[in-house]
């Protein structure tokens, strides 16, 4: 059990099962439900019953992973969902000690969660050409106290990326066919790769200059997420649901 | 870069792309291609070329979660599959330091995927009630060399679980419905569940239970993973695919 | 080429793809781009040109089974979509001179299609307890001009079906598993049935019902839709979709 | 209630849920549970009960248009499948007298399910430039009795349609994309066309031709079956399923 400090992320709830991610300060948050004092949940410990000014019930707890990618990180650009994170981590062998060449930053999601499974072993180069972006993301990773983990790159990966021989290289960027080249000179022998691309034209075009170099490995999928009303008398899926985020390639620098 | 030692697990790919996981050892590997004499590699590098008796050329690498999952722990229960376990990661939260408690133990696999994760400050306690699943556990957990991070209990779970206030319990059982209590007395408040189980009728019957207790939170989904063919000029998905795997039920225990 | 005379059910399509259906009557029907002053319509061939008095292109045609689903027939209850529907014609074996029972009538959006799919041979008997219902359907089933094909009976079905020995009968009701007996009694021998229902819970009601009797050819199945953006140069699917409509339940009347 | 008579195309169906499709004719049939003298079939109900000679019961049925798809017809080459038909149909808006140009004639599936629902008012004329798949989809094709409706072509399109104002085309043809124009000068205005094609590659090509003549109502699709496991007490869909058979295009001949 851990108690809320001041600058913590923190998650509220309410009843009607709302929840928002928030950094605990001494302020009054607003909700459709009434205000609640902020300050009154520091030094309190998980699970504290917060009460709106409206006299409705709530909960403060720390958020997991899932819920910081959903409710926390601003979504400026397209961003991996976790149903799709989570499949990369285990694909991509993402554990304690590894090292991961990322690109581009974008918003810091999926550099934020290789932190995390890298652990204070492993080291993300996490490159990103528009200052902003890395200014956001430095940000979020400190806030979760990860910046021995993480060193950002301000620039264009058409120079290369300066590391050699990394244990998993990922790209998020707009042509990734581009910088196949780039990926395997910096990819250590038998370490994986992953590309997420929105559409299947990126797809063919990767798949195309993969083709080529007669890569071992390879793997593209999509991963759907379905979820189902909560309702034991009436189970069923819900009505509408995310139909696509991205296609995920994959697939190991050894070559036949 | 890392050097191959005996006793580790290995995985072993052909130009083909069929691919093997198993423990490298003074002994002849056979496959489809010819044999291969595992002892050369002992010491050499990752992505070391290895060359079959019949002259089919071949590598070893170190494997991936999602490849030790897949090829090398033996199904003899249903088991979760990646594309499940990696959602459930980030839905409940795992990460450095996370305490869970987890049952049944079964093969392993999520006792082994959840000690990568929480890593070395973490802990899982494993509860199981045959003892041959313990000791095929206990030497899968122990060739990954995580024996610190794993509390086996070969116990009948009626009698409750004997650990208090975790941060994550996770139910892979048959009637999970029936140990709600159980979990909610050894759940911290806030803290995070997650319960899979095959069956329409099983979810229902969990969330009858969950529905009297008002829980928060609560999700029910379903993973679909769905691969492609990797052909540049013909993309399209796989002809047939694993239509099912597991529901996923999670929760927090904060009630209103 | 048909033309189009006053009564009938047309289209009308604008250049942002935005479709409605509507009557085709002397008055003025507004869109969002204008008005359209319908009686200039009438007389004219399919595709002709309608221009609004904001001076936007659009056309007149005449709609698919498939858009008078969608945007022609009111969703005042769940209603099944055409990717279940045309699944259920060709499993129930729907076509000239099939005679079938069905209910409810509801919205009339079954005996509609399968009207005009059993054909002028073909018989529908559609029972609703509901009379606003009825009279909806009644309408709907004229305005295409199919009254010979339909008989509409406000009724229980508690007392049975009056008919015997038809070709197929479909359920679309709350609890059908109360009525399995009332269907096998008057489906011929070999005969298909039908049913759709939202929830899992009901599938296993009804399967229940039906393993007793041990019914062969039994199938439940789902029917997703999955709709792709149509950019020949960035192609991905849909963000959103529709993630679940209803359950089909078929079966062969023939028991074991 | 009909007789089966010699010719027919009929079903048998054991106690194990297998089934067969067959033409009856005055012979043995053999299956893994015994043999069935099909003679004394003829004349019999529908539903007539069969006995193989090991003791096995068995029934015969007449079967849907499903059945005739997946059992009957012999895929020399990909087809479409039930699912897809359906949906097909509704989309096309064929009904009774509809004029369809189809290419290819392929296995004659989507001919024989189109001359079904355009009924004997309709009109199928269907190209091919292989002989011998004419010669087999016009034997199917006499099998059930609809002659009258299908008109096959033995020639290869590239000298375009004989037919002019149809109501509908339909493609099912490797290179869709070279034959746009030649589809939207015999398909009247207004009129549907449905394209089925394998990859994202075709569909990418498909819609290029498409944008540049600015076609309305253009819609792209896949459609999912997911069949479940039928048992009421352990509902839950198959392990495996289908996972892609075709993309659907379909537009309307209306040009912005």
């Amino acid at each position: 059990m851990k108690n809320f400090k001041e600058g913590d992320v923190i998650g509220i709830t309410l009843k009607d099962n709302r929840k928002w991610l928030l950094k605990l300060e001494k302020k009054v948050f607003g909700t459709h439900k009434g205000n609640i004092n902020l300050e009154e949940i520091i030094g309190k410990n998980e699970g504290y019953e917060v009460v709106t000014n409206l006299g409705h019930k709530g909960y403060a707890f720390y958020p997991s992973l899932e819920e910081i990618i959903l409710y926390y990180i601003k979504r400026n650009t397209q961003i991996a969902y976790p149903k799709d994170i989570g499949y990369i981590i285990l694909k991509l062998g993402i554990k304690e000690g590894t090292k991961i060449i990322e690109c581009g930053t974008g918003t810091g999601v999926t550099s934020f969660v290789f932190a995390h499974f890298a652990g204070s072993t492993g080291k993300i180069y996490t490159y990103e050409n528009r200052p902003e972006f890395i200014e956001k993301a430095k940000e979020l990773i400190k806030e979760f106290g990860m910046e021995e983990r993480v060193v950002f790159k301000l620039k264009d990966i058409k120079e290369g990326f300066d590391e050699k021989d990394v244990d998993v290289i990922f790209l998020d960027i707009k042509d990734p066919q581009d910088y196949i080249e780039t990926v395997f000179s910096s990819l250590k022998k038998g370490g994986l790769f992953g590309i997420i691309v929105p559409t299947a034209n990126q797809v063919s075009a990767v798949l195309l200059v993969l083709e080529r170099i007669r890569l071992s490995n390879l793997e593209v999928s999509e991963i759907l997420l379905r979820k189902y009303k909560t309702n034991s008398a009436r189970l069923r899926p819900d009505d509408i649901m995310v139909g696509h985020t991205v296609y995920i390639i994959t697939g190991r620098n050894l070559c036949f």
